[in-house]
């Protein structure tokens, strides 16, 4: 939804022509700007711009996993010298919790250094864990309902699949992403709220083990004669997982083993209660790429919040992010407001332990009832010209640079 | 496509009302037979048959990965008894190679029995790999179509997230289905008819190994910074594959490591050349049931597919499948044909080495040719119902048994 967010608020900065002039975009996210790399959205053209709308991941002007560490103190004044440079007066930071926290250091430092530069966060992540336990400040971020529909369709889509082929592959692991929180596992019960399916949930946060999980699938096999397991990336492997801990704070999919594969692998040498064998998927990337997955909900949310984000930036100054909240309503309604950006830096938002069951193997209707509007309620209106998805082509031309070449940090990570 | 084939068989014979009354579908394929679970199809409501045109896997009634042999000559026997007992006079096999040579000898065993049963093949598999090399029995088979859609889609989608990602995730690794035959991972080509995209395709027929992979993909990345590498499940791992031989002829998903693994760690531990480091997805199971990503022309020639199989069984006799030709002309045009059961039983067609260039990185224009017409041109119409996919629903109420408890065959494997 990053680039729902960047639509919002690529057109919304039109509405202030006396506020705005030109548009920039860091290429590659922060890296960008620290490489004085910005690209001219103003010279864009709208229909581009209106195409960002359903064109998936960050490839249209990039994005990075570079973090800005309180002992990069250099990296932080170089941006402040970028942005003095170029003359910037408004910085509109799309990400997760740790780029709200870079926007809100970047904040605290330009009013330090007298720099009149307005930073608004905009919250992005299908982790759904910037915010707080109380969901008061962010109900949802942009990018969940979305990683939610592509859980919840391909849980009906593999319950076909599983219903057809066992009892030859009667056990089907899927992995879904979330270190640490499991709202994208639990998204999964989306496509069973009435718990028809044999659909197990370990979320991150349920204290299950291989052993335990294990145990969980032979009752199961031994009730339906098949199961599917979702399993986060998070999932306490023990031992078996200490191959993929040497890479620490990398991504799942370049570890030595996945942890569906140790799942799969752990119940195929246990012995399944069933004369079929369990098999799996990684999905990775496309739970967060696959446009057509994409809910019509978020989209628009995401949408509503880059452009909320100029309104706050250009009407309430520096130090906010724009945030979505819920009205205590029957019917579903969001609600765009600002949260100040301290608030929410670094947030690590987890599941809330009353909306896992007992066992831990499935979550409430509570969470149902909280997640279901958010999928949506049809199918997104991705273009297709000459059989194959028309995503936006943006030029991403490189504006003159006029600072010395950018040397990193030395203690950069 | 093995439901929309369904259909085609099930709305078919209500044409031939003269020729078939009843009509039962075997439970998990030819399994069910053998067990003489028998669905009764014709009670099913008209509507929940036509819904099978857009759900996916073969959940409605189930399928099997049973292959009957040579030395099972009791299981042989014993479809003859069931078909007999329940006074079947058309047998239509859904299926890849090993269903039409299943089909082929059940057809043959009849008329040495003198049972009047006339077998016809309606095939379906998303390899390809059923016909000969000429492509003169068989121009394609259904299913090949919708997954050559989802190779091309998702190439589309993971292009955006690899462009943004890097240089972080600088290489991506997919695995594709196809353990012998290429035709899969070449519909990724299709995504980037012009060779826009760092692409490399590693079909099992090119003859890559892990050693020239990584050679490859290095020079790709001093070149382009970033790669998307598409592997087969059959690529040539060598040595480290060896875990996953001893599990012979299974699910891949079922390995100790996926392919894409393998290449994964191998890329990340030989060093690239790129500050970047390798991920990668094994979509698995979702690229053959992910019905979003079905392809309308794929759908509709699987269910004239199925039509044709009944009007074959009913007015040509035993022994033939249902085929799909192409007619010669600058317009992609299909026609529906008979080929003799005994032509294709078995077949394991490859892809054509004229169609793999010189470096065996990619496939030839005259592939894209060939494939392109068959992803079709739009989004197929998936109902929702309360934001979620409405599939099939099937009653699959079982008829009574007229026969004595099958005995599995000895030779069973």
């Amino acid at each position: 939804m990053i680039n729902a967010s960047l639509q919002g608020v690529v057109e919304a900065c039109r509405d202030y022509p006396e506020h705005i002039g030109k548009l920039y975009a860091g290429r590659h996210g922060v890296e960008g700007i620290l490489m004085e790399q910005l690209i001219d959205l103003s010279r864009e053209p709208r229909e581009e711009i209106a195409l960002l709308r359903h064109t998936p991941a960050a490839g249209a002007i990039g994005t990075c996993r570079y973090k800005l560490m309180e002992d990069q103190s250099e990296d932080f004044h170089r941006v402040i010298d970028v942005m003095r440079a170029h003359d910037v007066g408004y910085f509109f930071y799309i990400g997760g919790n740790d780029s709200m926290d870079t926007a809100y250091k970047v904040s605290e430092l330009a009013k330090k250094e007298g720099l009149d530069l307005a930073c608004t966060g905009v919250p992005k992540t299908i982790d759904n864990d910037v915010g707080d336990q109380k969901f008061e400040l962010v109900d949802h971020t942009p990018g969940y309902g979305s990683a939610a529909r592509y859980w919840a369709y391909i849980t009906q889509n593999v319950e076909e699949e599983n219903r057809g082929m066992s009892p030859s592959e009667c056990v089907c692991v899927l992995q879904a992403m979330g270190r640490k929180a499991g709202f994208i596992p639990a998204a999964a019960r989306l496509a069973d709220p009435d718990r028809t399916m044999p659909l197990q949930l370990y979320l991150a946060e349920a204290g299950h083990n291989l052993e335990s999980l294990g145990e969980n699938v032979n009752q199961q096999l031994a009730k339906s004669g098949r199961c599917i397991v979702v399993v986060s990336e998070g999932f306490d492997v023990g031992t078996l997982g200490e191959a993929r801990d040497g890479f620490g704070h990398i991504e799942y999919g370049a570890s030595r083993n996945t942890v569906a594969q140790i799942v799969i692998n752990y119940l195929n040498d246990l012995g399944l209660n069933a004369r079929g064998q369990a098999t799996g998927q990684v999905p990775g990337v496309l739970q967060r790429c696959t446009s057509i997955f994409a809910s019509e909900v978020d989209i628009e949310e995401a949408y509503q919040v880059g452009r909320k984000a100029v309104e706050i930036g250009v009407t309430e100054g520096s130090g906010w992010m724009a945030t979505i909240l819920r009205r205590a309503r029957t019917e579903y309604e969001a609600y765009f407001d600002k949260v100040p950006l301290e608030k929410v830096a670094g947030s690590e938002r987890r599941m809330p332990a009353e909306w896992i069951t007992e066992d831990g193997l499935d979550v409430t209707d509570d969470f149902v009832r909280y997640a279901r509007p958010l999928i949506g309620n049809g199918w997104p209106a991705i273009r297709v010209e000459h059989g194959l998805q028309r995503f936006a082509r943006l030029d991403a031309q490189l504006i003159g640079k006029k600072l010395p070449a950018y040397v990193p940090s030395k203690n950069r990570q």
